[in-house]
């Protein structure tokens, strides 16, 4: 089968997108898409996937490469408070890369933004050396609503988690390990993480004062937030220890021969949200912690991270 | 000098771009940038320049990367009929380019974007093992106006460009012949293409039926007019041979042993204007051919190029 032209891949593209079969002014196809934007605020936010730093092609799938960049960008959407609209998507695609890889990288990007009504309407295609995606997302916050940022946490504030963290790490650990067929559910979690959009727009309609989505780790995001808003975080590790699946991972850990805390403090790619709210607590979310006056993030009951040089920590507090 | 963070590395970009100097509800530094986005259309489009592919860093600064960029998004823009906002950027940069590279190809998005207005508001930085730039631009449209589309061309229009194409390839032509000192003008052309962005705004603001940017060819770019709008495009040699620096480029063209049609109707990333029109002639556009019933490209007094497959000419007539 002959590589077809670029025209070819980008109107194939255009049919799996569907751009077109929403009521779009101008989709994929002309020099740039339009988009009925309301008056409302719009966000913006970009994100980049590249082989051999974010994934290896012989553990993921183009599938999973598309759906998991697409959900780290639309995460960072839902951690202002706004919904997801539009996705563009640029890739360079190496020599290897298949038009049936390019359809099912395709398809992950899709499959993802069809959760939460997200449309892809335009991007470009380029050859390279290693497969490259980027990806910007825009969104929309009603015009009754102001974004939740980062720097709005109060003295006060519960601090709370839509889910446990580390499941994302401890998937990438079971494969480093070659025991990937052991550990086949915490591997998915690596290869195509669930993101828990409801539960974050869940977070914005209880009006929490900060958000932000761990793509980095609790830890670092946690550190994100109290820096922003110019305050200390004191997170309970009995807390997170009381979290459904916290034993699971700990037997993973322990099967592993890895700290469970590097998972849970440290580990990113889960996106899962963490916020700090003086409201009453959504359903379903964790509170963790609390905001208190100073600087700098504390975990309480937990010994320090190798990998956190910016976190203080107190042993058995 | 060591490696700075990712953090410090955007906190820098940040500066350079200087999203904070306007009036964003949020710019970089949150999950998203938030934009005020009036009610009018939103236009976005999205490009990618990968190393190796679309320029080599031993001809191309990073200053000219980032601003050759920049412009192709711009131009699909003002494509567009629209003006250009907001900029998203992300990048893959390999373990050899330093901080001042990065400093410089930042400084190349934000000097060709300041020409326009439009403001980079977001993005992501990974290392890759080859330089990956991906830029998504967007941009409003009055809400007295319509988009410009590809599909607007109207039996009778006149075919009008905003310069002389050819110039970027006869930069190539001469870098790739080793002669770049002795043509030193025509590869600045190629290096960092002068897009004529007023032109286009005069464009729309005469009501043109369609335009587009020339990326990839004249022949290339009439034939998607062609094509989107269900027409023929019959162009006249003599009139393309009437414009400003013709001569100069035939002469460069002898020099260098090259065929200066291949370069007008087919050299690529000038991201001159084309356009049709049933209105006045803008004032300082080169009127080049008709759009005539039928379908496809024709060139009267020039033979077939090569590098046309989807192209019929005809030969003096």
């Amino acid at each position: 089968m002959s590589r077809p032209t670029e025209g070819e891949m980008i109107a194939e593209l255009s049919q799996i997108f569907g751009a077109h079969s929403i009521h779009l002014p101008v989709g994929i196809g002309d020099d740039a898409a339009v988009l009925p934007i309301s008056n409302s605020h719009t966000v913006a936010c970009a994100d980049m996937a590249v082989e051999g730093v974010h994934f290896k092609r012989e553990w993921s799938t183009p599938h999973h490469i598309g759906s998991k960049l697409t959900a780290a960008n639309l995460a960072d959407i839902f951690a202002m408070g706004a919904a997801p609209t539009y996705l563009l998507v640029t890739a360079a695609l190496p020599a290897d890369f298949t038009v049936v890889e390019l359809r099912e990288l395709a398809k992950g990007i899709k499959s993802e933004a069809d959760k939460v009504g997200a449309v892809v309407v335009g991007g470009d295609l380029s050859s390279g050396a290693q497969l490259a995606l980027s990806i910007t997302a825009l969104g929309t916050i009603g015009e009754d609503r102001r974004p939740i940022l980062r720097s709005g946490a109060q003295i006060g504030d519960r601090v709370i988690l839509s889910g446990l963290t580390g499941e994302s790490a401890a998937g990438l650990a079971a494969l480093t390990a070659h025991r990937a067929e052991e550990f086949k559910e915490i591997v998915e979690h690596y290869k195509s993480p669930e993101v828990n959009y409801s539960m974050a727009k869940s977070f914005a309609d209880a009006h929490v004062n900060s958000m932000i989505d761990i793509s980095d780790g609790l830890l670092s995001e946690a550190h994100h937030l109290s820096n922003s808003a110019g305050v200390g975080l004191r997170i309970n590790s009995s807390q997170l220890r009381e979290m459904p699946y916290f034993s699971e991972l700990e037997r993973e850990a322990k099967s592993l021969g890895c700290d469970i805390w590097d998972w849970v403090l440290t580990g990113g790619e889960d996106h899962v949200f963490l916020a700090t709210t003086s409201s009453e607590i959504p359903h379903g979310a964790f509170v963790i912690g609390e905001v208190v006056p100073g600087s700098g993030v504390e975990v309480i009951g937990v010994g320090p991270r190798r990998s956190t040089g910016f976190t203080h920590f107190s042993q058995d507090k």
